[in-house]
């Protein structure tokens, strides 16, 4: 078994609102150190093993289901052999 | 500056419906080597560098707002010397 790792993120150039109340937030909190916050998705696949290639199987799964790379950026950690 | 990455996952004992629909997605999708898939949040914070301890500032911004410890857990990795 793979555990696979997916953190999706906004686009640099993209607003992203969520993050700017969660900003005001925690300045009305006093926390006035925090300069920006950018809030994305985190998943975790179990993904069993099989004779396909993973990496380009977990591309195809953020790319078409995952993640909207019109708006959204990917990256992704493989970890092996989770205990089943 | 400091950037802080913050990873907010529900905790194990938690149903996770959002994660079993995308499962489900992806098996109709005929990426039947998904075991299990659980979605959380990914959090990136812009911190200015103060006097203050950032573990606890960080630490108590989570346990304040950010995440919600009845059934959420988290970890946060620290990244130091971000151009401002």
């Amino acid at each position: 078994m793979y555990k696979v790792k997916v953190f999706v993120t906004l686009r640099e150039s993209v607003l992203d609102p969520q993050g700017t109340a969660v900003k005001s937030s925690l300045h009305r909190m006093s926390y006035n150190e925090v300069d920006d916050v950018r809030i994305g998705k985190y998943l975790e696949l179990t993904i069993e093993k099989t004779e396909q290639d993973l990496d380009a199987r977990v591309r195809e799964m953020c790319e078409k289901l995952l993640v909207n790379t019109v708006i959204e950026d990917y990256r992704y950690e493989v970890e092996e052999g989770v205990p089943q």
